[in-house]
This record gives structure tokens, C-alpha cells and sequence, in this order.
């Protein structure tokens, strides 16, 4: 319940400026902190209603609005309307948002309706005759951070006395606004920051993969199937929603050794020879290495994979003979995965299974090569997988 | 200037806090952090003395010690201790900070010398004993994690009234602490985060340069001598410390593009004929692929790198026949380095140059391959080279 201001002394003020502060540093999804920080600015100023805008640089974007005027819903969803419905301002006096943002001042409007013909701003009230809302009192701060840049700008709308009166935004809690929209700026940098992390073990990912397939160039869809494969039956088997995703990103890796497997090898057309094929089988010692030691479980992940992926269910896998359980769960998946995409696509040496071949083939193939559970889990999850299949398609002729 | 306790009132201590928070989630470099979360504490309580643990999850390592009482120089320094001689403390009851950190409560001693039997914790004086040191109260605050992890403990030594009297901590202050130390451990939460991203951009360079040395095995230590090169010319050169560091981590990466370079024409013991050179030169293109695209400013240089390294200042270089000030800076840096290395190494194909003849070579190509700038900058920084040449050596045989 929003707590009346009147009731409200400095002290409990900066109190709650100070919990908030802590809140918002700990909030780890983007969206909902920037909802968070709208709710708790107009909890704090006791505000009807309130935009959030982040800044591009150049732009202001509309990221959250909240009405309560308006949305007569359940209010634990906040009153939010579609903020992607409004289009994005540009930073400059053409409007009061771009005002704020461009000067990196505060702005506290007593009265919409009643601007003074010299304000350096121009106010837009076209919202209000769209929604029948009444605009009356504003208060806008921006999220400044430190160094000075405008990360974006809080928006208050219409505050509310005691009795439920729209009155005007009291000046000194303009100050203590401005201190709470630094915490702001300083959370949705750290948001920020959390985002980058993950986009940059990500990119590790995707960088060895684009590598690895400048040395494999006749996979096509191969590991677009073969990772989905791979989430599908983590996923059916009821791995953590997490892990899931890592098994999809990390998957692709799994062959990422043989950057390090010589051409006259891994081109070869015919069969191998036993130290030819002794050599090959050094593409998984080799892709661990290539990914050994992160701290980033993604990677973790993913060198497990690659360290484990041959392996067979009866110790009879390379490179370390595991046995049952003691390969890792996520080998066992992707072995399993990878073998189902090779048997049911086309490849150089041999035409598609049908898929009750395949089945045929893997079901022989249990409890020797493949863990009877992730077997199980594929069966069960078959429609899914042929899914992807019907989506990830390529020539691959008529199935035998 | 430390404020003394007694002219703060609550507002003002609040008001303080806020601002405390926003500064810490500020601090870019977690040791300046830390020191700063222990200075601010003591300003804020009139502490004499203090010490900052952080906590690996069993252990509580010394981060930060501060005393005025021992130090009198300069106040700006923050009276430092150096941290590091201490012994890392078990968390568990045999000291005061496990045990604060062990049962994440507070804990305030109004007399050290004076305390119970049946006290659950040991305290131990001898730092006393050793130094002189008079300890008499004691405030000890967890940072708590939201989540319910301390991250490590704020331990306050003998407050001081108005009178400089050393007092004992007021209990309303240990409340306050504990938000401020609350804020302290977001900040220190971030400040790893910050350390993380920093970390997993070097990773996709670090991991990268492994697979890629799976495929140039015979560069031994070349690799670690051009990027040192690469970044002393940078120096001299005057660019900016961080540009100067991204050089010396993006560099080794300019032949990675040889992940797609056939073997056949990378390991050919003879000259390449004119078709097998086309082939060869799109390694350029091929590694500016592999790295394309990236929000992080090392990976972009490493990009740039990639790209321009075999472009010559007169426009006869490869692959986009860039002239002058058109091939980017590092491109024309690293092209220098990476023949001075070559020169002066032996190779398959030939024995290592003196360094005269090094020079000769350079400076005769000097406005047709290289850039002036760069060769005048290799030339006035040559000692510092010289003595990396020496510390990453190889078994080159005789110079001609």
C-alpha cells in the first residue's frame, strides 16, 4: 500500500532512501528493476502515475509506464501499460522528459495546465486526450550518474495528499528524489554490467565455434539440431532451466578439439588407420583443453562436453573409458544427441535413416553406448525433436 | 576532517548513507573500494581504528588495516597498514571476526580487557602486546549479502567522543553500520562483477590463441615477444596505458585467422604459387571474421588487428591495399613488430639476424612498408626491446 507523505517524517525518508538503495543494487534483471525503481519513486513521492525513460545517447526510450488511475487490476502487477506502444524522444526542449534528460536538472511542474509562455520547455498533453487522464502536478529528475552522464529520467505524475488529493510535488522531496534516481543510475548501470558478463562468456562460445567451423565446413545444420536436441532432452529428463540453456550454447563445442586435428586427417576419405584414428581421437582431450579452467560455468560446461562426448555407456568410449554414471550427465545427453542428428541426416559416406531406423539402431545401441535414461527422455520428447528436424532442414535426399 | 559523533544527528548520519552508498557503487577498483568502505565506516562511527576481512567461504582474509593512532603521517594516505603480513582467521569462534562472520550478528564490546567467561568467542589482544596499541572498544558489523552471504566483516576499533576520549560505540550507530555495510557488500559484489567481464573478454582472446597455436605450433615464444614489442612501440608512441595493455592482450591474436588456412598450404615446406598465396592472404579476413562484431573494446582492436597487420604504408599490402593513415595505427604497430620479431628469430627457412641487419632491413623498407612513426618510436625504444628479446629467448643458433 503506498504510505500518505503527510505521515511520512524525514527520518523515515531517508531510512527508506537508504533500503531502497540496497534493493535496487541487487535486482538482477534489467525490466524488472527498471519497474522496481518506477514503483518505489512514486511509493516514495506518493505519485498517481510515473514514466520511465532510458537514454541511447541521443534518444529517450519510453522503458516503463505505471497508472494507477488507469488500470483498475490487481496491484500487484503494478498498473503497467505497454511502454513499447510510444515512440522514442528525442533528447532536447521539445519536450519536458528531453528537457530534463538534455539539461540533467530537475524539473517540478505545479500545474500542467498553467505553464509560464516563457518556459524554456514545451509540454506535450496529447496523452491526456487520448486516455481522458487528467495531468496536473509532474516532478522529473534525472538518473544522473557520477561521472555525470544521464542514464535516463524518472517521470512523477499527479501527487497525491492524505485525503487522495492531487497537490503539487513538495520541493524538498525533489532533493531526496534525485538521490534515489542516483541509486538508480548506478543499479541500471550495474544491470548493465550483469548483461555484458553474460554476453561476453557467451562470445567466447560463439567465437570458437565461428573458428571451428572454418575446419568443419560440411556440418550445415548439423549443430543447430544437435544443440536443440540437446535442450530438449536435459529438459525432458528435468534439469534446471539454467543448465538447460548452458547444454544449448555449450553444445556446439563439443567438436571444438578438432581445430587442432591435422586436414590429412580430418579430410581423409577413406578409412582410418589405427594411428590416424588414434589422433582423431585426441579431438576431445584437445577441445577440453582449448576450454579448461573458466570460472564461468558456461564454459565449465562446455569443456565437460568436449571431454566427455565419446564416451560410452559401457566403459568402451574414449578418452578415458568412463563408465555409467561416472561420464558426465551431459556427455551421456550429447552423445546420445549427436548420434540421433548423424544417423537421421545425410553425409558424405551415407544417406538418411529413416527415423524408425534410427530408433532401431539406438535402441540396440543402449545400455552399451547410450544411458537407458537419456534414451527413455529422448523417446518421450521424439515430437519435439522431430520439430527441429522439419526445422533445421537441408538436402539430405530420400531417407533409406 | 573526522566529525565528531555528537554534533551528527540522525538525519544527518542518514543522510550521509545515502550518499556513502552511491559513492561505493561507484569505485571502480575493488582495493581503492575497500579501503574506502573502511575509511567511510570509521569517519562515520569516530573510529580510531579498523580492519576490513573479506571472506573466500572458510577463511577471513585481512584486506585493509587502518590506525590512526599509529601513524601519523600524512592523513591523506588514510593511515595504512600493510595487510598482508596477517594471517588469514578460520571462521569460527576462536576470534571475534569469525565469529561475526560465522553467525553474520553484530558484535559491540564496550571494554576489550574487560570481557565476560562466558563470552561465546575468543578474543585475542596480542596485536596489543605486539605494537602498543591500546584497545579498548570494539564494533564489529557482517556485510551481508541480500541473498544472506557475508561477504567479509567491518571490525571498528576504540570510538572517540568530542573530546577525543576513546569511548565505547553507541548502539543506535551499530544499526546504521550494518546498512552501511549492507551497501559496502553490493559494492564489493559489483566490483567482482566488474573484475569478472574484465576477465571472460580476456578469455575468448585467451582461448582463441590456444586453439590457434594448435595450428602454428613453431612460433615457440614469438607470440610472447611481438605483443610486448607491439605494446613498448604503443608506449613510445604515447597512446593511452589502457589502449597500450588492449595491444599487448589483442596482438597475439593477428594470425588467427589461420584456423582456416588448409594445411596443405599452411605447413608447405616450399614457395606458395600464385593461387595458394590468394589463399593464404585471406587468413586477414578470415581472423577480422572470427573476432567481427564485438561490444568489447579489446576484441574490436583485436579486430583491427587482424585485419591490418599485412597492409604496407604505401598501399601495396594486403587484403584491402590500405595507404598511410588509412590502415589503422596498431595495424601499422603491429606489422612492425611482427617482422622485427621474425627477423631477428630463426626460422625454418632461415637462420635469426643480428640486430644491425634487423635494422638495415627496417629501415630500408621504412615509407614503403612501414609507417616512419612507428620505425622512429621502434628505434628510441630498442633497449626495452632488446631486454624482452633476452627474457623470452629460444635456442635461435648464432646470429648471421
Amino acid at each position: 500500500m503506498n504510505k500518505p507523505m503527510a505521515s511520512m517524517d524525514l527520518e523515515d525518508q531517508l531510512r527508506q532512501l537508504v533500503n531502497i538503495g540496497i534493493a535496487l543494487s541487487d535486482e538482477q534483471n534489467l525490466a524488472d528493476l527498471l519497474d522496481c525503481i518506477l514503483y518505489e519513486s512514486r511509493r516514495f513521492t506518493n505519485a498517481t502515475a510515473g514514466t520511465l525513460y532510458l537514454s541511447d545517447g541521443e534518444m529517450l526510450h519510453f522503458e516503463v509506464v505505471q497508472n494507477d488511475a488507469l488500470d483498475t487490476a490487481d496491484s500487484t502487477v503494478r498498473n503497467h501499460l505497454d511502454a513499447s506502444g510510444f515512440a522514442p524522444l528525442p533528447i532536447n526542449d521539445n519536450s519536458i522528459a528531453g528537457y530534463v534528460a538534455g539539461r540533467g536538472t530537475v524539473l517540478n511542474i505545479r500545474n500542467a495546465y498553467n505553464i509560464s509562455e516563457d518556459a524554456p520547455y514545451n509540454l506535450n498533453l496529447s496523452y491526456d486526450q487520448e486516455t481522458g487522464f487528467r495531468t496536473q502536478s509532474l516532478l522529473l529528475v534525472p538518473m544522473r550518474h557520477l561521472d555525470g552522464r544521464v542514464l535516463g529520467v524518472i517521470q512523477l505524475i499527479n501527487a497525491r495528499n492524505q485525503d487522495g488529493e492531487t497537490v503539487a510535488f513538495a520541493e524538498d522531496i525533489a532533493e531526496l528524489l534525485l538521490a534515489l534516481a542516483s541509486q538508480a543510475a548506478v543499479a541500471v548501470r550495474n544491470a548493465h554490467l550483469r548483461r555484458d558478463l553474460e554476453q561476453a562468456q557467451l562470445e567466447t562460445i560463439m567465437r570458437l565455434g565461428v573458428a571451428a567451423e572454418y575446419r568443419d565446413k560440411e556440418t550445415g545444420n548439423h549443430l543447430n539440431r544437435m544443440s536443440r536436441y540437446s535442450r530438449e532432452i536435459a529438459k525432458e529428463m528435468g534439469l534446471d532451466e539454467q543448465v538447460c540453456e548452458h547444454i544449448f550454447y555449450a553444445s556446439p563445442l563439443h567438436d571444438v578439439g578438432k581445430l587442432g586435428t591435422p586436414d590429412a586427417i580430418l579430410l581423409k576419405p577413406g578409412k582410418l588407420t589405427a594411428d590416424e584414428y588414434e589422433i582423431m581421437k585426441q579431438h576431445t582431450t584437445i577441445g577440453a583443453r582449448i576450454l579448461s579452467g573458466s570460472s564461468s560455468p558456461l564454459l565449465r560446461l562446455a569443456e565437460r562436453i568436449a571431454i566427455s562426448h565419446h564416451e560410452k555407456w559401457n566403459g568402451s568410449g574414449y578418452p578415458a573409458g568412463l563408465k555409467g554414471e561416472e561420464i558426465p550427465l551431459v556427455g551421456r545427453i550429447v552423445a546420445a544427441a549427436d548420434v540421433f542428428d548423424a544417423l537421421a541426416s545425410k553425409r558424405v559416406y551415407k544417406a538418411a535413416f529413416s527415423i524408425e531406423k534410427v530408433l532401431e539402431i539406438m535402441h540396440n545401441d543402449t545400455g552399451s553406448h547410450f544411458d537407458p535414461q537419456v534414451i527413455e527422455a529422448l523417446d518421450r520428447c521424439l515430437p519435439r525433436l522431430l520439430d527441429i528436424k522439419a526445422r533445421f532442414t537441408e538436402d539430405d535426399g530420400e531417407p533409406l
